[in-house]
């Protein structure tokens, strides 16, 4: 990174991402573009999601919007994880009130390889073009983004989001050569993407393996793990910060750290610290408010976030989010208070929030 | 108890859940009587639940089928969680791939205090009857069961299933003498319900707080452990093993032990003797097949329930079980070589499956 702090750019996110000093605590939302802010539903109206995405200036403007209105430390590309996907020539919608939604499903090692011939030459630049012209406009890092293997592989199995993932593990168990070819092909995918991500300018990157929790830890050491570690792997070179995330993933942290992020961000249910321990002080955290808190009045929120402050103890390496995405049902006043909270009491020199159980 | 095996009564799940000596691990599905099963989707055809469950002799039909498919060890009332809610009048409906939607859900004081007065004078004859019934016909022990406050809690702020549970934390964070008040009030309907239960002749009662996993601890222990353990002590006199059970409770295991159950169920993300020493070995364990690996092929679904007896060890006090509730898509004959492999691998005197990891 060439950014210095008196060249107005604030880099204190990517200072946290490498465990370096910094005079606050730095904070953003997954999500922060979203339904929440009115402005972004003003954009949206009824257009479909993946042409917002497909269409620079949209994007670009998608990304922007919750920067007006707090002072957030990271952008975050406006993009879906179903992108590359649909790039690919996948029959993939993004249905309002559902998510994503796969035309013909991929359950067959003939399927799996057609997918690995259409990945082949992928045309992502768009995207590309969001991230030059984003460039320009901003003065704080701007992040990057892929689903991980897994959670892509569960949207192509179960043809759409799934609460119990029975296509997706009945297929692991049942045909596991087919499976790590399919892993093999979305990992290649998900390597190739990021790092055009960040040759077009991303500061830093996140891999949402979001629905990897419902996974036993045997089940992702076995299926999920060596894919992941290839990615983060193929990605060290490029020198950029790269960020682990999954809901649910309590039992999987220590697996994560061997997958070998620089961040590692973690939900609400287990503890900071406690999260901390499992990944290792020795890599970084973010998290881990829980968003549906955010619903609630101001006090209680932060109350909470008070306690994720007070568990992060001022050590290196912590950045603030949500233990997810923004609720579209979420008060924007809300997240703006916690913004200025976050900063206020991390800003370095003032009293540590130590007092009170962790 | 006062049945005896030479009675031709099968009490191995009772002493199980006792941490008693058994001559084999006891094994019974959550949802066994479900829509995998052939006989039930017959049954079933369009009927209503909450009408079948208010029906005894469909009850009973419905609670029986299994068990003349499967050798397992206990059956478990055929009912719903709601059945309680809607005998107090609420209107309450289950909808087919839907769930449980509640007409007018319960957001303020005062509807609180309405449930409070319909709760008091509640009519469950046909649940009660159908137990008597069953009594009559079984050679297993007969569990009863009841949904946890917070997760009928959930149901009636929301209105029906959540994924993000977002309404519901907004409504215990904002008003918690409320929430207090509506957590009284359903446990003292839960407390009323299984003791009603038991005493028409159930020999355990199960609660389940399926989507309590949502919560992290510091929310666990003030909104929801006081009322779940007042309702664990005040059925401690009856002396039926008392099951707790929810999904995605790794972080919880510790204080749903302090809510004093005999028995606490696990779902399959923690590994089974990690579970167990989060709970602590002085209590039994139910669990923790993936349920979802119960639709791939014979051999993985074997070579996961050999790692769950593995882990178990052959510890007093195991009671096998999936980590949650049977699949539709579940091949019956799965479940019922599953029923046998458990049976044969843990026939005492037979050497204890201790090889390879845990």
């Amino acid at each position: 990174m060439d950014e210095t702090a008196d060249s107005g750019f604030n880099d204190r996110f990517l200072r946290a991402c490498r465990r370096e000093p910094v005079d606050r605590t730095p904070v953003w939302f997954m999500r922060q573009s979203g339904r929440y802010l009115p402005e972004y539903r003003q954009l949206r109206q009824d257009r479909d999601i993946l042409e917002m995405c497909r269409t620079p200036e949209i994007a670009v403007e998608a990304t922007l919007l919750p920067l007006r209105r707090m002072e957030v430390d990271a952008a975050i590309l406006f993009s879906d994880i179903m992108v590359p996907l649909a790039a690919a020539g996948l029959d993939v919608e993004i249905r309002p009130s559902v998510g994503p939604v796969i035309g013909q499903p991929i359950r067959s090692a003939s399927e799996v390889r057609r997918l690995r011939s259409r990945t082949a030459d992928l045309d992502v630049s768009p995207v590309l073009d969001a991230i030059g012209l984003l460039r320009k406009e901003l003065s704080v890092p701007l992040i990057g983004f892929a689903g991980a293997p897994f959670t892509l592989a569960s949207y192509l199995i179960e043809g759409g989001p799934s609460r119990n993932f029975e296509r997706t593990k009945a297929f692991m168990h049942g045909e596991p050569a087919t499976w790590d070819d399919l892993m093999g092909t979305l990992g290649d995918l998900v390597s190739y993407y990021l790092q055009a991500q960040i040759e077009a300018g991303v500061q830093a990157v996140q891999v949402f393996d979001s629905w990897v929790g419902a996974l036993d830890p045997d089940d992702y050491i076995r299926f999920v793990l060596p894919t992941t570690r290839d990615i983060f792997d193929g990605l060290a070179w490029l020198g950029v910060p790269r960020i682990h995330f999954g809901v649910g993933t309590g039992e999987l942290l220590p697996l994560m750290r061997e997958a070998g992020a620089d961040v590692v961000g973690v939900d609400w249910r287990v503890p900071l610290h406690e999260a901390w321990e499992r990944i290792g002080f020795d890599v970084a955290i973010q998290g881990n408010l829980d968003p549906a808190v955010c619903l609630a009045p101001w006090d209680a929120v932060e109350a909470k976030a008070l306690v994720v402050l007070r568990r992060a103890a001022g050590r290196a390496g912590h950045v603030f989010n949500l233990g997810h995405g923004v609720l579209p049902g979420t008060p924007l006043e809300n997240l703006q208070r916690l913004v200025e909270l976050v900063h206020e009491r991390t800003l370095r020199g003032s009293a540590a929030p130590t007092d009170g159980r962790l």
